[in-house]
């Protein structure tokens, strides 16, 4: 099984953070191909690095994706999800979705944790975007971003754990998200301390990866996820003109 | 590994039938044990029959989930599946909730396609309880129960086909859910004429139980899922009225 | 007019301390019959427990509805409502039910106020199952259980008070239900202490049961509550079978 | 038991038909008495005519309602009416509001048959304003206004029965209510062509008011339902501006 | 272009007010006119005055409205705002509903802070009416009312202030409008201390009016908004009936 | 006054077309600068196209965007427009955002009718992300893409128009939008045949962006829309990456 994970975003050092920890999560028949943003914020912080970062990951899979099974965009928040579902002749997982579909069979409300406050509101709207505000208990950040937590996590681990507790005992999570790509493998050393369940958001989108790989569905006919229709495009990667164009 | 399926109605051939298609979807490494209700109906397809079949998963799991490290209620629907999570100590998954949130990954939109014009409100009302009514294209119902459809599934076949086709182009489904335990291993058969992914909901309740097992997380200690709390009771099965009585 | 008041706990002196209450707040025009469940929690204060509950509601009716106008699951949560509603041949109100769509006549959001501390999630469910989130203004939930308050209720009253009291002014609640079998008789000696109604759920029951046998509207023959369609069973009660297999 | 029941529109002879339909519904301790809007249209069936309802409904209570324990407006759209819950020292039921959360204890999904096709929209707004449109199947309108189906009946029934019969066929609703001072006493008459149960507005309006001044609620003094504000008026009756200025 | 402003309490000194201001913020080419309530309460802080008031707003415009372009309801709260809209031949704009949608193109999230607190309740009602209860932050009510602070607008300055500064920094908003007629013109004086925008209601009221009579649309000929349907009436002011009465 | 009018797609000839229309609209107070796609799709009718033009409209306003007073977004369905909102320090508006509020303005419930299915489910998605979906009454999509439509607008009259009568006859809208940059101009032409108000979606876009530009509101310092926070880019243009690096 070939996967792509994508880091939209255009630091080398997360990509290989991420390859680093996939690689102790994955089995032997998982060949896991990385890729890395090429234009765009080397974090993603603000609505604007977002936006161009969906636009990133589109570009990347035109690059890299050929004969992959399936494709995980590796930051949380999802640039590009949509787009690349639609666009992707395999299945395409967003990291932030799969946590958070994952969070409502563990408990009645979850909350997530991520570093950068300018996340707040857009990981609302990511929540409303998928119809779960009903089960969304909070979402709490802490001050540095994930890029400043992967840099140092043995400094952020006491405020995640805290904002963690927080979420289960004022806020009514039943299961907690630790989100973002900086913080892979920080869930299992927090768990610990908190009362419910803490998912981390690779390890929830590489599991929906590899099962969205293994099931081999179809790819849409019909409907928005069908293939993206032709356009003439200018200005684009040769990879992704053409597969704007056929 | 080991799972326990538990068929919270009370024919032994449905069990058997699910047992015989798990079989072929699960690996080696998986040991499944699978239970049948002990008292209720022989079908689900009523209120009142889903009521007793709830307490049927409960003393079903007592009396066969010891050891076992991950459950499956199987039975579209999921009687019991709140309760039983709450009581179980390892990880409890729905067919029906694990098929819908699986759905959501592969399309804005879902249907489900299904026996017995009962469950019509009844799914509505559990699709809405999961805060996932914005993400419900419409449910379909077709004549024969799930239990007639399993004793004969080739005379069910075109109809079945014909709802989900209905289901993606009159309602705008982007993904189709064969719900039901009598259904299991029709939805390959159906998918090539369906326009968008069809999802076999026992499949999909496999393989969330699977990554349930292999996820390990730990019980909750807090929220509405931890341990049930300790309460005298009467009139139990001895295994039930010990995980009350603790 | 014959009303039966079904206990679905299995604790008879909560069955009487309604039956007392019932008795001074009901006419002589009506004969109020009574029943206990057979099995199940002494009272239910977890998910697991009301789900066996919804189960011995059923049987309880099946047993002793025979010729009775109208029953009242006197459980605030209503275990086995719906189902019941669909088997029985008369009019079947739930506690919590008929107190919620009465408080939204006399105010434009409502509080629960109720005895222990796991019914909080499992109300908000609950309510929002009844489509009325948008009016609840919060469960507050008081530490000692339904059947402790009703033991001891003196020592409780104060503490209710303040909940209800906080419901009003700091949640904006315009009435507050205090909810639960084991809390009737104690909203009368609260009101002078709560500046907006409160609203006791076994009154607001009595009196929605009244008016239902009154109404004498007809069964439905179409729809979710239509008579639950035939099925052979197993293991039940000869009445609950009877009522299942016709 | 002294209850006041408010026409809101003009026109005596509507007041005198649900005066007549009344009698018939209450018992002997019930004492009516009616009051009929002194301005504003001869019936209700436009955005402006129930504005200006709304206004002859307080005009009405001020001059007629002393001394009540309970009133009753009744046209169907109930305009005014949680203004003169606020307003009103006792309590106060619109037909509609009541029908409605009636409605919710007797079907998962209701449906509205009116006359008058503008009421449609107007409807859709309160039912949502009571936050059930989750709960509301369909609104259905017959050409008649409720004026003319008052003055001709039986010529409307067959119209009315096919709507109520569609609501449930073709809408899912689980009970229809027929809402309409005009159609008071028409339920009856056509429920038995209904598979589902019909419930009248009058009837469940005037059981409301009865249930309420039996039950005796405090006034509330917090939130949006406390006792109007002091204000000094213009151009008002003596009466309401008495109500006004306190 | 003319214009017709009405001012729906009785109290012409705020319609002075309003006058005074409008006249700073309308360039030349518009032709303000304003009309006062001719009946009901000098200020409207409930539910009671409200009501009256959307009767007197219909009255103001019968009387007035002749020959205007569009016209704008000047009390924040809109009454009579879709009534007149529907009876009015041109545009109606109201204060509250136009302020709510311009805040939504401002900030994600939006809060309102006005006079008098009981039109926390009302003014919640009403943004749930325009269907933008996601988009709302919170309604913050300082202790005088819109009345008071007109007339004395300074002492009430530091607490407005504050309240916008908390909507802002507790409960998210990113934008605030100041509403109510009484406190139009304080928006700019505040928006200083305030991190995001100030909108003052009174001048994106005339905005959307002036606005909406430059656009020229059509009267809809269909729909709720189409001319109000002819009906008799009586006790209205010989204008107000001959706009019913055709 | 100043104003950027970005055509997010790559089509010069679409820009021509909406600064010809545009011309005719604005007064000679403004002074409009136009901007085009400089990498993307030449018209815009898939998720993936619309991704690309998300980065495309900030591309463009980082080149063009010096010192105008207002940006518009022109492409139905705004992409990018929250990103632009944040980054750009003067207003932003989007095509669709702002003929979507307007519309509610209009009718209770509106439509939007374009070109190119595959705008059907995004647009719902658009809609519900403004928690609008509640004043929805329905998309419709003709055949032609707005780029088709544009090259000859007089074909496509005739199925627009009857979509248009269809949305208010059929699905009840009150008001409906004729969205896109293609179909600029049309709606004065197809409003006759139309009994409720048709908005274009051009006019609404340039009449709320001539407002917000006179309106002068200062940028958010808090918030979702505070300035994008700095933050190293590669592989940007020049003058957007000095927008993000600041």
């Amino acid at each position: 099984m070939r996967l792509l994970l994508i880091n939209p975003n255009t630091s080398p050092s997360i990509t290989e953070l991420m390859a680093a920890r996939a690689a102790s999560l994955l089995g032997p028949e998982v060949a896991l191909r990385t890729a890395t943003g090429r234009f765009g914020g080397r974090y993603i912080a603000s609505r604007a690095a977002s936006a161009v970062a969906g636009h990133a990951a589109l570009d990347a899979y035109a690059e890299h994706g050929e004969g992959c099974d399936a494709v995980l965009i590796a930051c949380f928040g999802d640039p590009g999800l949509l787009a690349l579902r639609e666009m992707a002749s395999v299945p395409v997982v967003g990291m932030a979705e799969a946590s958070c579909h994952l969070a409502c069979l563990a408990g009645r409300r979850f909350s997530i944790v991520t570093g950068g406050e300018r996340w707040q509101v857009m990981l609302e709207e990511f929540v409303a975007a998928l119809g779960l505000s009903a089960r969304l208990a909070s979402i709490r950040t802490v001050a540095p971003t994930g890029a400043e937590i992967a840099a140092d996590p043995d400094r952020a681990l006491a405020s995640l754990a805290s904002a963690c507790r927080a979420a289960a005992e004022k806020d009514g999570a039943e299961a907690v998200i630790l989100g973002g790509a900086g913080l892979a493998g920080l869930a299992e050393r927090i768990a610990p301390e908190v009362p419910v369940p803490v998912i981390c958001s690779l390890a929830a989108g590489l599991e929906a990866t590899v099962a969205a790989a293994r099931r081999a569905t179809r790819k849409p006919a019909m409907g928005s996820f069908a293939p993206t229709p032709r356009v003439e495009t200018v200005g684009l990667s040769t990879a992704l003109a053409s597969r704007f164009e056929g």
